[in-house]
């Protein structure tokens, strides 16, 4: 297939080679609203992490944003603690683009950091939308941050996180109505789940002060030790590889056609007979398929 | 090519006799975060429109939820005050699945209530991630609608919504904090827009009581003329039109490749080499894309 090396050459050979060399960190998905601390959260990870000897790689996803890491996220900053320390690699990520991109970037550098020989991998993002869900997917265990009173409560919670959460962080658990936040979970769980396999913990934390850091990454411990001794792992693996290469095939034939729309003049007359309703949607999709199929 | 037919044939050629009645209708995205109660502007603006004799669509875009338009959703609800009304159509969509799915989704039903004859089409999404901004980006005109002292103020405010809206209502204006958001608002505006040909108007609202949505559809109206009037108006068609058709291409391609991983055993061999480290993902989609586009 001659699409997929419309990317860098050489950064495609990169990844190859370094992908052989990847499957053996603990890649953690860390989610939840922005205010939820979550930034904090993983900053104390980091130290945990640490102290405990292992070498540690972080990916901050912000889609929405160009500044991360800048001056404007004010909670990356506090991440910086750990910038001089040469037993983490922190990468920030903040482009936004063509649809799936940029699960598939924090995907390539998962596997950069991975193959780097980090121990353990955060995955930092914020817990909304399809590109959210989609990234941390790619996680072997996922945090759900929560936080008490947040807007309409059981609204707030979406059926989306839950599903997604192996572990469940309410933080600021020193505020008001932290324990209502841990009913209403409470609740939820039992209404949506029939007797799973893993039932996702709920770990109370105040991230500011680093309470409760170390009884989350015991339950993240226990996730990852319930995932090694289960067939669920597997099929994890299997389901997430399957997310990748589906990705891959839809980025890379996606991008081409969006290419030949904008710069070809056929391309370009494609489009106009689609805004005059002279063709349709899928017709100019056809064609485009075939016109970037035929060039390779 | 085969892989466009695996869609319902039937569904598939109505939307393309459809596609040629539309273009009529003027559609207008609103996109909020929860709580900012663009619902109920949502149910506001139906009703400004109603009065005007238009014929009213609206689409409610809730991804991560499966109970919109249900209990939960108690804003959903208010919107049900235009259910008897037969000159509204309301649909809700909570669907969520493959990668742009939903984005995909929503664009045909728009394009179903603009060739109905409506005259006004209503999306409203929650605005944030990848799969909501590409949903307002198939509108005409994109609402974005804030609340004063939403969490961290010049944070929350992101840069890609910023991008997208066209009108800004400050929602619940009679809050204190509201003339702060506000001012940040026109702060960002002057930090990150260099004298643009239009330059998105900031309306405030209390949609609870109705005040403010005469003024806010007035400079919606502002907006639909601006772009008849301006070259932007053919640029934004065929981007929109670009976007819509290479979604297809993704989706269409990408779906086949899901399918082929997942069931083919040939597809599943390949995902069990890519977990093993005996191949890797770019090799892995190579094959899919071959055995897919093989098979038409």
């Amino acid at each position: 297939m001659r699409m997929l090396d419309d990317r860098d050459p050489q950064a495609l050979s990169v990844l190859r080679v370094l992908f052989s060399h990847t499957g053996r960190a603990q890649v953690i998905g860390i989610t939840g609203n922005p205010g939820s601390g979550k930034s904090t959260l993983t900053s104390r990870l980091i130290a945990h992490y640490r102290a405990q000897g292992s070498k540690v790689g972080v990916v901050a996803v912000d889609p929405s944003s160009p500044y991360s890491g800048g001056a404007i996220l004010g909670d990356r900053i506090r991440m910086m603690d750990h910038a001089s320390d040469p037993g983490v690699f922190i990468r920030s990520l903040a482009t936004r683009g063509a649809l799936g991109g940029l699960s598939r970037a924090t995907n390539d550098v998962v596997h950069v950091l991975d193959a780097m020989g980090h121990d353990v991998v955060l995955v930092e993002t914020v817990g909304v939308g399809q590109d959210e869900i989609d990234i941390v997917r790619t996680a072997d265990t996922t945090v759900v941050v929560l936080v008490p009173g947040l807007g309409d409560d059981i609204q707030a919670i979406k059926a989306g996180i839950l599903e997604i959460a192996d572990v469940f962080a309410v933080n600021k658990a020193d505020l008001d109505g932290a324990e209502r936040t841990v009913g209403d979970l409470r609740g939820l769980q039992m209404l949506l789940t029939r007797m799973p396999p893993w039932l996702p913990p709920i770990v109370r934390t105040v991230a500011a002060r680093g309470e409760g850091v170390a009884e989350l990454a015991d339950r993240i411990a226990d996730h990852s030790a319930f995932l090694q001794a289960s067939p669920a792992a597997t099929e994890r693996r299997v389901a997430r590889a399957r997310f990748v290469v589906t990705s891959l095939v839809r980025e890379t034939v996606g991008d081409a056609a969006e290419r030949w729309l904008h710069d070809s003049a056929a391309g370009q007359q494609v489009l106009a007979d689609v805004v005059a309703r002279r063709t349709d949607p899928f017709a100019a999709a056809e064609a485009a398929l075939a016109a970037t199929a035929a060039r390779g």
